[in-house]
């Protein structure tokens, strides 16, 4: 089959706000090949992914993404992985390439396992599709007693698992945040499982963080979560040396956009849990060698996704035959608008956990009326040439 | 005083090819704040960094490069790095970030040293600027004979050092790569600085490299550079393992966005040389922060440079002042494009040497006449209404 036609579609609320939700806005793209369509979802800026898509070629390896994807043969996984590489070298020095890729590579995945009738998880050698246990994201209360009202909301909401994030942790005293940790731990009961997620609001600066480890040890948290900038891997790995033994562990890995930076979040940050953005990091073929690279160090995958299921089946397929990799983030409150463009749901089951589909591809309907409100059309000119137009004909 | 307009122009050659030549194409941006008028330039994709400057918000930490810019107070250097970590922070999740905050960046130095009459490198803290050796890049011929004849070329041109890349190196036999390696040594001259770079061809393959050194070693290259994938600090490592005691070292890092990747490359990859693009890791103060790491470290800074004397001055800024780091990376042939814009190269003294200039700023004219030839138009319309308009008032 040969890549005929890559369309984008950028949609949004009417109205985004500054709340950390990435469900605001979406980029998805439409793959076509030998009668197949197959859809994936890029992470995020949509407007910026798509001009790295259609750019004019500013030197041999700083090519648009679209001159290693046009056109080429896609009749099996090897073809996928050659296509990746081909942006990888050809993108070289077009930074925002591997979040454009991702959300191509994933749509590449999905039409290749529908020509095919398999679920995406076999074709990368999963005998089944496990069942995960879902977490829901929500954020610190501005107080202690919001933040446990929302654990107990989030617990009545069928969710055994909890991530609180961002809000006031960091910013006022270590025994405020403590305060909040322990509110987590009684909304969400004894047997919840708490995660702590603080968005990268320590920097660098190992001090800071580790003066919340014996609160967060005591609420028994599960993971830390971002404690610093992506990159700060020595940051990290000083502060897994200080942590409690046997308890809270680093979690880490959202920003990762090649396998190399995932994997030194795990040599050199020494992180517990690996958290794998495919709308990021390139794709499921790069999230699945991630996959394999934590169970080979004794790490624990997890996949990171705040937007669609689309999105979400994606992300689960890398790990999905990893029986012992059992948390999975699940968007629990996403805007209408990453409900409405997809049919088909899969919801939690009588356990409250989840499972990529056993369905060919990713398993998702994407329906194109569902996205009919929220599209916006974009138009790009360079030198009066039309080179992107999207959005008017849905 | 406050910046009241960023405006981007893009250039290019009429028509760009495939060749590694990043002086094809350029992203100028112009800097304004209490009457003074600031220049930098980015590097690369001229249209992918204008869209990171102008798109929507997509949520509260993936904001465009202008929300963190636009209307802030500068007055002095502080000012700058509090600009700086305002876009790192706001845009989080928006991956060109950082090569479109570098232009700005740089735009912001020039400015300031304008308005307060000194030289950025003064205002970094260095006393003088210090003469550096510059480098002329060629390609490495198709054949060994012409490979000796663009050598000799580079030493009739008045170039000490030399720096050959790309080319057939890592596509044949170590013993064909060797062959090149003497023409280049024998071209120079046995006093002739001989450095390599071969462009990541070896992916994260340390045997294939390792396989030249011996003949790299002979021939008395100064430097390997990017033998490997800009992040296989591991593969970097275990090479530099591997060196012949006192022989050719590493060199890497042009891919660097942040401070944290060129560390990373000093201390996992044990690099001797490390490359920075300040059009590319943020700018001049990120790229000075590597600057004082590398001097704390034994390792020596060096620019990466392959576009104007814009982007030459501004690279040479962040180590102007380290007499003991002398090699400097000079677009000895760049396209017609680069040399027009500019109003007053620097060129090389009678020991064939350059320094970063002794005026305010970054001491360079740019030339809006002599953009004109070369300016792109670019309009940019969401939802039809056009959030970006550049190049129609050359």
């Amino acid at each position: 089959m040969k890549i005929e036609a890559v369309d984008f579609f950028y949609l949004s609320m009417p109205q985004v706000t500054d709340e950390a939700d990435g469900s605001q806005d979406a980029l998805l793209v439409r793959v076509v090949a030998g009668g197949h369509v197959g859809w994936g979802e890029c992470e995020a800026s949509p407007l910026v992914s798509i001009a790295a898509f259609v750019t004019p070629m500013s030197h041999g390896v700083c090519r648009p993404v679209s001159d290693s994807v046009l056109g080429q043969e896609i009749n099996g996984p090897e073809d996928i992985a050659r296509i990746s590489a081909l942006v990888e070298y050809n993108s070289m020095d077009l930074l925002q390439a591997p979040h454009t890729l991702s959300g191509v590579e994933m749509a590449l995945w999905d039409l290749l396992g529908k020509a095919r009738g398999e679920p995406v998880w076999r074709m990368l050698g999963y005998a089944r599709s496990e069942p995960k246990v879902p977490y829901a994201s929500v954020l610190f209360g501005d107080t202690p007693q919001q933040t446990l009202e929302r654990a107990r909301a989030s617990l009545a909401n069928g969710f055994v698992a909890g991530k609180f994030g961002w809000g006031p942790i960091g910013r006022g005293t270590p025994a405020d945040d403590a305060d909040h940790f322990m509110a987590a731990r009684e909304g969400l009961g004894k047997d919840g499982i708490l995660l702590v997620d603080v968005g990268q609001i320590w920097g660098e600066d190992v001090d800071a963080a580790a003066a919340r480890l014996t609160a967060l040890n005591d609420a028994g948290a599960l993971w830390l979560e971002e404690p610093f900038h992506g990159s700060a891997y020595e940051a990290y790995g000083a502060l897994t040396d200080r942590l409690p033994e046997g308890g809270v562990r680093l979690a880490g890995g959202e920003a990762a956009h090649n396998v190399f930076m995932a994997r030194h979040l795990i040599d050199y940050g020494k992180v517990g849990y690996v958290q794998i953005d495919c709308g990021r990091i390139g794709g499921i073929g790069p999230a699945h060698k991630v996959a394999k690279y934590a169970v080979e160090k004794g790490v624990t995958f997890v996949n990171h996704t705040f937007t669609s299921h689309l999105a979400l089946s994606a992300s689960l397929q890398p790990y999905a035959g990893l029986a012992d990799h059992r948390i999975c983030e699940y968007p629990a409150e996403p805007k209408p608008l990453a409900l409405d463009f997809v049919a088909n749901h899969f919801d939690r089951d009588g356990n409250g956990e989840i499972a990529a589909p056993n369905a060919p591809g990713l398993g998702i309907e994407v329906s194109e009326a569902g996205m009919r409100k929220y599209i916006r059309t974009v138009e790009i000119r360079v030198d009066g040439e039309l080179i992107h137009e999207s959005g008017k004909s849905i």
